[in-house]
């Protein structure tokens, strides 16, 4: 793979993103490329210690600091961008969590609005064992909470459409802050294309999140990642969708909950009528008795659902987006022998 | 009232605005000004009788013609836009309502997204009869239905915070598409200054419109309308708010509907505690005995609630922004005298 | 009117009921008879002084006490049972509101669970001034806050469908725990029969109450209460609905709000087209321009949005449940000439 | 274990149970009994062929048959009753799924009420190969579609508390219409006692459901099911759990979906905290970082949420309700040893 295109890059504290659209392009990709990229954590790098309570440190609204965009050569409206996550690396030693102020799902917030106090605000400082693969906490009383890592990118999309700009703390159908622990090593996520260059942008990494992210920030940390990126010209996608080697994933972020749910399982429905050529209600009634339904996040201005099907339940073994997950794998691994 | 500064301005086809934010100011005005504007109807004119499917005729995202944005002069973050609506007249003699695919509050939707086929499209036009103040509609069996005009305007606010840029289909704390009914003549509207010049925009003009908006569309018309700016230095808004010569109005936007009653209400009840030197809780205990509670609207990517209270049960009279809504009440009474 | 049936039933304390459907009947009562009634507050009058803490005064589940089940002679599943509010008038000088731990629009709940500590419990005791028609209670800083009653019932329905058995605070298609300052003098109330006699409960008196009823709580006093009921043989009512001499009302329960809200402007709408011979998406569009739609309540299990209609913007002044409230207005009249 | 009661019982058709509450129980049995029942589908029967369709064959509201109740002998309320399921075995070489109209997540419904005609109504009948564990239909074109079974309870439940009876087609606080996938054999189900005896009653066997239950019905099946039954006196327990060898999970039912996470989720929190001796910040944090979160269902009258943390994450490796999930575990292994 002596052909393969590598674009490294890492941004300076002025060239972060706080939106996706409305932001120059940093870089521009060809179909096909690497990207090694680092990406600040959601801080912004000012949580370091315990003593670095959100309210004190950052400042709104320079929260979840974004690589990129990248734009993409060739990617117009209409078609598909891409993403294969070859390996996502915490790049310090120390990761941290926090509370943050009407933020978080067991919580009021701002548009959950109470007239409670909010909860208070804490901070909790990871140690990150990158050989042993762990990270570590240690709660006011007992002993460290050891658990394993699982690396992942909280944020990652492309501009959205209707000219809009949105926060990097909010997902929707163009990506952005899915929270999601499937956008980890080894999965091809698609986004649709809404203006010229797709202008791909990513961050928020996470060396591991639980399920719903309920306290409304994972395992923060900045991350050494690198990306295989493609284009399918003439295919739409509707909401963000992730292919793994085992199953298929849509995205939807809506609110209430239920929408976010409803918006990935049509879209799932959909998807599997169309890769396996069933009509509509049987690929209803596949679904029904065969999705995972796992939360991604019920903490940002939009909450995201996930909805998946194993691969191996699809009658014919159909390819999605024409192959692009395996011919990514493939790139993967031929960048992996000869650069790491 | 010889110094009152009018501006006067009616955009063209490529001068109309989609969005809030991201767009450049139109005129630069001063505060004290009246603005005499010409709005464009959601359709962007396009529905102009009963053939005319929104489906076919317009095309998306170009919906909901903004008029502006209006550079305030010295508004600045943190300081408050008062906008009084002088007068809405409707500019043609028809208006129009109708059904748009997956849109509305009694059918599914892009994001209350079901497996059934959308309802179908149809196209109510109606007589707009200026003198009699009455628009009239003709269902398809049955006598004409004639309803007295009260006329609105569904879209306005100012460029939201956050470097955001969000469509004109969308309300939110920036004010947009809140689609209440009582954004109409007499009112003063207070909206947060998020950036310098506070960039005013305003459109989606309704001859009249039940609460909820329940179909997607009101009696849609273009507007001739006149407005008086003023600016409250120093004093922010969260949320947007109304003042009429009887209510304090609040207007939340969320989703799902009961976090827009959430918002709606605490900020009331913020509100009233301000004004009248309340405890926070016996503020909650007087705005959960008199409030009033409508809808806006039901049908927007945001939900709108109003909480109102009438300001009769005020203790001790109190006036809100240093009397702005008077004093512009009387600037529109010396338009009046000169210029009507 | 010498013919007129008056049944008259204080119940005593072991005579309450707590719940919906599985309590036998206290008395049975032929369509056509008027009912005097007590009913007890929601406090089970426990609540007397501002030292009352409900969390110490009240025992769950003994909230919310009915009067009744009144059996309705001939009352079928499938039949309409109309409910005429002759008079409300607060039988105590004195009336109480209060905050109520995990209860209330703007706090966390039990189902909207948090982590925060609840709201503090608070006690606000009224002064009801019956000749003056009027309640004030003291804020903790400040004059009196002296406001208009404006009687009403909280919860009136009958015996749940499908065996169940509700706890009288909540609010479903049964009515029960509906919350809304339109059930007051001079409207008849229309439930859907859906056992033998159909089983009338009543309760929860108001002196009056915001929309919303946004602390969880109104002024809420005992009342002795004159109804008038009469029955729709053959005619099903899908949930509770209100006949006014202006307004035509659906009352829509559920979760989240928007449920609340599509529910009772779906019944709307069908009403509609069903008394004006339109079309469904005619009746929507009429619906649309026209409804007003406030709250009734964001506190209980279940949510309760209202979607009102004037009866003047309905094409040929149909009339409803052939003409129930009519009558039952004179029932009222001839009542209120014989014994009042 | 000589020792073991087992206590035997088929209903007859009419002894099947509609409600949870408000039913005589059919047995008593003792803490540490084995129960052997057969459970009747969620059709009661009714849908045995593709022409079957629900809303012609069966009749509202005899729907979810229940086997039971069982009264527990010494239970209390604030006890909790421990459910282990010993096994769960399809008792027909058949199974079925359908549409239902108004009923399913992606579909409008009578309380997500719009204007729309609902999805059509399909039945799929399945094959139940019994030996080879799997199930299998035929999508209108194309080859069959065999899944894996995975036996598992849709309802299983005690009596409600607060007087109330449930149509057993609802899930909340005291169990019933969960749908969740982790019902299945080898876990142990917590319910809180409310009534005197518990009044455990169970059905809705599923030959398997994918999270979210998507299309209203899953592998629709009756059932040859064994419990293995025990009391844990003096604790109570505020929402369903379950316990697995490898998990503890709590179960959260409401509406809007984001309270049945939430319900779910501070029920895990306050779990964690209090077996691991945790402050409740901190348990959030754990929480946050570990729970897996997917849906239990999304269509009936309240969603489900279940909320899972790994036992292998909690310090000190705590046991929960004294044990019993182990002790129960070998009752049931040594029922497996004298009877299978």
């Amino acid at each position: 793979m002596s052909e393969l295109e590598v674009v490294t890059y890492t941004p300076s504290a002025d060239e972060l993103a706080w939106t996706f659209g409305g932001v120059k392009p940093v870089r521009s990709v060809r179909p096909g490329a690497v990207l090694e990229v680092w990406t600040e954590d959601c801080y912004a790098g000012k949580v370091k210690g315990p003593g670095d309570l959100v309210s004190e440190v950052c400042e709104f609204p320079f929260l979840n600091p974004q690589t990129g965009p990248f734009h993409v050569e060739g990617a117009h409206p209409g078609d598909t961008l891409a993403v294969h996550f070859v390996s996502i690396r915490p790049s310090r030693d120390y990761a941290s969590s926090t509370t943050v102020p009407l933020f978080g799902a067991l919580t009021s917030t701002h548009s959950t609005a109470t007239l409670q106090p909010p909860l208070p605000e804490r901070v909790w400082m990871y140690d990150v064992d990158r050989r042993a693969g762990t990270v570590a906490f240690t709660p006011g009383s007992g002993d460290p909470v050891v658990l394993p890592m699982d690396p992942m990118h909280g944020t990652v999309g492309v501009a959205p459409a209707a000219f809009e700009v949105r926060s990097a703390i909010v997902p929707d159908a163009h990506g952005g802050n899915l929270d999601s622990p499937e956008m980890r090593t080894g999965v091809t996520a698609y986004f649709g294309v809404n203006v010229e260059g797709a202008l791909l942008s990513l961050g928020d990494g996470h060396c591991r999140q639980g399920e719903g992210e309920a306290c409304g920030t994972a395992v923060e940390a900045a991350m050494d990642t690198v990306l295989a990126v493609d284009l399918v010209p003439g295919t739409a996608t509707p909401w963000p969708r992730i292919e793994s080697d085992e199953y298929l994933m849509t995205l939807g972020s809506a609110k209430p909950l239920e929408d976010a749910y409803r918006v990935a399982h049509v879209d799932l429905v959909d998807w599997v009528a169309e890769l396996c050529g069933m009509d509509r209600l049987d690929a209803y009634q596949l679904v029904s008795q065969t999705a995972e339904s796992p939360m991604a996040q019920v903490c940002n201005p939009n909450f995201t659902v996930v909805a998946k099907i194993a691969k191996r339940y699809l009658p014919g073994s159909p390819t999605a987006y024409g192959g692009a997950h395996g011919r990514l794998t493939e790139v993967a691994a031929g960048y992996r022998r000869e650069r790491l």
